[in-house]
């Protein structure tokens, strides 16, 4: 039986029903206007097709906490058009716009892991790096079109590889050789079109502004690349007649998709709607292509913005993972793709999208360990206290009835409270149910890794009766993805309290395997400790972060700390001093051994990148522009 | 000269000109409908009185990085009525909502600080808390109520008190026994109206729920308290005509101000906007009263939805500091109040509020130190990123020209980098000069905290070169608001190491200055700390979170720790189980002391409160209704 909801209100039937939930959508009409699409509701007799069924599924799927939703198959991928009108591409820019935080670089290694995550969770278009930024970014977008671009499923899904540029030839060259190994290859490019960036930052006209957008798209499909999206950057500030002006000449170009950044994130999401919506209705050919939005959270409105987006005609949302990115970040994944999944039928037209929410909180916890961007307890849908309903007063109201107060259940994004509090895991378990386990959490790790993960597995099992999940990621993002191994901790020592001054001694391994041993005093045990390193290590690095989470519950847990190091480069030619910060994780049961691993890992990490880019950062800030498409 | 912006599009000019900035507002008619009020523009020629020029420079304030704005004065304050049609009440919920937030407890020394520092920033309304909760909630409440609710600064303002209550006349006595000392005493009440919260919680049918809330209301009144809220909890669940006949009915008997929770934050922006607009249209005698926004984040939509409200005719907005409470939290008052000061007068129809935003930063630490409720980088406004642009990326722009990439600039909130970076203070700095850095921060000690802070100070001061603002910060939350002593940590001694067993010993004094020894092993230092506090302490306690920041730059900085420990109740009568969670926070920089100091701290907090209150816990679950109203 269908449930059809009435306008302004949602029964609670609705929410719990097992049926199909069907709209009467006389709400969304009223809130979007008429030109909204909505085709199948237009027409009723309709059959309904696979998408149709997944979207019209979707209310029950998440409210009922039905464990297993029928899967569906998304419209096929065509770059400039989609079948189902009420069909909503997902972008993940968590490895490029998401790795511009402050200290989150990633290593190849951990960006082709949350690759294989972003498909693992249905991501349209993955956005893999930007790879004239240097050639470590180069190699990890290769990588990632070959290996995660070529693996297709059994219903035809497998994830554009994207790569963005600048509008220029060799930026766009650039980014071809490395997404072309996908089997559907993107290229993003943008220019700014706001007054103020080209007067200030670009230095141009309009008319050349246009020149260059118009004739880079057309280079790019000059090298063979069928998928091309432009972004005019900070659209948000831009004159809309300009906007449709270039907009219309890309087309003709033939850009395939339009990005419409938020970039400085000023906007309120009745005004972006609108831009949208201007944009869909004044620009020459643009019912040929897609629309897409890309909304920053300097207000904290990118989520709403996306959304208004979406409601007023954008077919791609551009996001990320945790809502990471420059400044204060990007529209986060989790939280859009939940807000359609739990109202897209009842309030916004009935949008959908392909994305499968159950591997939500297992891709929120790799990107947050990953990156070390930690999520604060309060974040929607992925925060630790999202789900909890701890103080006394709320509990009554739980206990008689969870829908009282709970409208996404943990389960759904995948967070199964029974994972987390206890576990198999054990001193007796083996290699195979310890592999299992792992590729639960989303780890596929080679023969060698796995090794390297069981062998501290089994230390940590001889001091603790549980070995949880949270456990075995500390100990994966410790053991594997590791930056290269300039020095390593072999050895260390230390004393400390309230009685004497804290002393630590540490034996340092270098590449060569020569050991270094120096010992310190200092403030506490880990400025002791650092102030070790810093006597073998000798760089100036000044430290900018220091945080620690005990990962699992219990005193004994496996802390994870994180450290994140600022060093200053300064050009030889220009004299012009910038700055990088490099972050390192380390995990452990001691959280001064810890600590010490996590700052050995942010020095090798610096100096593997002073070995590779000696210039690069200075010659970043002589040349390139600021990237926030 | 006034510059006058055009529809959509803000000029570069407008944002740094340093004449009042006007706006023709099109945009906003065309946005929000022409129910919206626009008083001030229908009717040009009015002379501006001081709030109206207040929201005409707030475009300057903001955008120019003007440092000394004209302080305005606001409309007078008269319960259901605002002079000014464009005034927009700010109604602060962090000491009940944001309360609530699992393990956020706070003292009666840390609420009454906070209060402090809410009148500081401006708030027109302060919920102190939610007096029948408990002796110690109604206690704090009373004391905010005399002391910050009587201090009336020279323009005539001095902020509201509300607490909170269900519907029952003990609940609303023991509100007003405690707000009623206040200059302009509110007493906030409320009862769920959704059809799923009446049936499965409260078991009552419409007829008997309207009759409570008429008859509640009408009884706070004839106590004398002349401010009266009443909230529909659950409204954004609840049927509309409903809602128009029972919010009419507490009209009728009284109410000034109706507050409109998205209880579980279940609305998009349109959907409650809508909800706002038809409430304004469809209530019987709704003009003669204030609507008002309490909006819950669990899709991330909060801060959306808080502005549409507004948009659509609420004039008072509950927030709560860094967007804190129940679950995924509220809508944030930086961000609220950000959106409105930097585009209320491009695209929001002019609206203004009271908020001085340079105290932002400073409240936003503070409520983030005592509540341990820790603020993730990339959080709007106040994230520690929210104003970096560090990748190289990013600084071209920047070095160009600022406004390429930051629409409000850190000092607009009263973060002042240098502040952060360098300050003077040093091993030669006496008393006077640390008070007055206090009182900069925003902390007014009396002599005795003053003396044990500045003791501390110089302990810091021998070991360190210069003392920042962090670490007076966390010396302070470290000494001055710890809860009442039962053990207090005399010493400490730990051996750690990849060398051996981790071994501490500890000395603690208990309440009668009995000293206590005990040593354990344990995986790390702070486990087997940990432990040692165990065998003396003796209660069963389980550790849910365990973090560390270390506060400032430098190795050698001073770390905060934090923990929360969780405890079970069992109702001896009912026999069910019900938990609580306690926090402890511990400065120093030797982190394993401070993680001694920080569980002393959560276990005394946990200790005094089960002394006061046994049954506290198995009373809530018993008989109180959720509270998220």
């Amino acid at each position: 039986m269908a449930t059809v909801c009435t306008p302004h209100t949602i029964s609670p039937a609705a929410i719990v029903s097992s049926s199909p939930v069907r709209c009467s959508h006389s709400q969304s009409q009223l809130l979007f206007g008429s030109n909204f699409p909505n085709r199948r509701h237009h027409n009723p007799s309709l059959p309904i097709s696979a998408p149709n069924l997944r979207a019209a599924t979707k209310g029950r799927v998440l409210c009922s906490q039905n464990p297993n939703p029928t899967p569906t198959r998304r419209p096929d991928y065509v770059p400039n058009r989609i079948s189902d009108p009420n069909y909503v591409r997902i972008f993940d820019t968590t490895l490029r716009d998401g790795e511009q935080s402050p200290g989150a670089s990633l290593t190849s290694k951990e960006k082709l892991d949350i690759a294989r995550q972003l498909a693992k969770l249905g991501v349209d278009i993955i956005e893999a790096g930007f790879p004239a930024a240097s050639k470590d970014d180069f190699e990890a977008v290769k990588m990632i079109a070959k290996e995660v671009g070529n693996f297709v499923d059994k219903d035809g899904y497998v994830p554009v590889i994207c790569g963005l540029s600048r509008c220029n030839e060799k930026d766009i060259k650039t980014a071809w050789e490395a997404v072309k190994y996908a089997k559907r290859p993107r290229i993003h490019t943008f220019i700014a079109t706001s007054p103020i960036h080209m007067e200030h930052k670009l230095r141009k006209t309009k008319e050349q502004v246009i020149e260059i957008a118009r004739s880079m798209v057309s280079y790019a499909r000059s090298l063979g690349c069928q998928d091309v999206e432009f972004s005019p950057e900070d659209a948000g500030r831009s004159e809309k007649e300009f906007l449709y002006q270039i907009l219309g000449e890309v087309i003709k170009a033939g850009a395939t998709t339009l990005n419409i950044p938020d970039t400085v994130g000023y906007t309120v999401p009745t005004e972006f709607g609108q831009l949208i919506a201007d944009i869909k209705s004044n620009t020459p050919g643009i019912d040929n292509v897609i629309i897409s939005t890309h909304c920053q959270n300097d207000l904290g409105l990118s989520t709403a913005n996306t959304l208004a987006g979406a409601s007023r005609g954008a077919r791609q949302l551009e996001v990320t993972i945790n809502g990471i990115g420059e400044r204060a970040g990007n529209a986060s994944l989790e939280e859009v793709v939940m807000t359609l999944n739990c109202r897209g039928e009842h309030v916004l037209g009935g949008l959908y999208t392909g994305i499968n929410p159950r591997h939500i909180y297992m891709t929120s916890k790799m990107v947050s360990e990953y990156t070390g961007m930690h999520v604060q307890p309060h974040k929607a849908i992925v925060g630790a206290n999202a789900f909890a309903h701890e103080s006394g007063i709320h509990q009554d109201g739980m206990l008689k009835d969870k829908r009282t107060y709970e409208i996404i259940s943990p389960e759904d994004i995948g967070y199964d409270r029974s994972n987390e509090a206890g576990i198999v895991l054990g001193k007796l378990s083996g290699r195979h149910a310890v592999k299992k386990q792992l590729e639960q959490l989303g780890y596929e790790l080679d023969d060698v890794q796995l090794e390297t993960v069981f062998w501290r597995f089994k230390g940590v099992a001889e001091q603790k009766k549980r070995v949880t999940d949270a456990d075995l990621r500390a100990l994966v993002s410790d053991e594997v993805f590791q930056p290269e191994v300039v020095w390593k901790l072999h050895d260390l020592q230390v004393t400390c309290g309230t009685l004497g001054l804290s002393t630590a001694t540490v034996k340092l391994i270098d590449a060569d395997g020569r050991e270094h041993i120096a010992c310190s005093v200092g403030t506490g045990p880990v400025d002791s400790a650092y102030k070790a390193v810093d006597l073998i290590v000798k760089e100036p690095v000044t430290l900018v972060e220091y945080s620690m989470n005990a990962v699992t519950e219990g005193i004994d847990a496996i802390a994870t700390t994180r450290v994140a190091i600022r060093v200053e480069n300064s050009d030889m030619v220009t004299g012009e001093i910038s700055q990088r910060t490099f972050s390192g994780i380390g995990a452990g049961m001691d959280i001064v051994v810890s600590s010490v691993k996590a700052y050995t890992g942010a020095l090798n990490k610096m100096l593997g990148f002073k070995e590779r880019f000696p210039l690069e950062i200075a010659a970043e800030s002589a040349e390139r522009t600021p990237v926030s498409a």
